[in-house]
């Protein structure tokens, strides 16, 4: 039941950034969104993935390298679109 | 080691939405924020914070249950703006 309640939560908060980075690149402007936001929030969910690493647990792993990655990619749009 | 780590990863994906929030109080405008990011985003930290409440454990339930309201605090900015 843990692991299901967990799965839940980790999908959303990971597939919530995709339809983000879907908007900002259709409409190509960033002015709502916060820098600090994204810089702090990626900061996080790095040591997020380093968290999963030293509890070897890979579902925490796949999910945070995901978001990673993602946080990243809206940082870029952000820094290019001001 | 890992409490640390765990601990420093809480704070920045809880604190990060502050300056988030800060920034749409200022500007008042949030067209380049995605409603279905934070919908999304929204139910995944409610049910990271029912898995803390399953494993009881403290820190979790209280970051996410700082994370909830700052979300649903930018949601109802994102439907009073547009």
């Amino acid at each position: 039941m843990e692991v299901f309640v967990s799965a839940i939560a980790a999908t959303l908060t990971t597939v919530a950034f995709v339809p983000q980075a879907i908007h900002i690149i259709r409409f190509k402007e960033t002015r709502a969104i916060s820098l600090q936001m994204y810089v702090a929030f990626a900061t996080g969910v790095a040591f997020w993935l380093l968290f999963g690493f030293m509890i070897w647990n890979w579902p925490m792993i796949v999910a945070n390298a995901i978001t990673l990655a993602l946080a990243l990619s809206i940082i870029t749009m952000k820094l290019r679109y001001g």
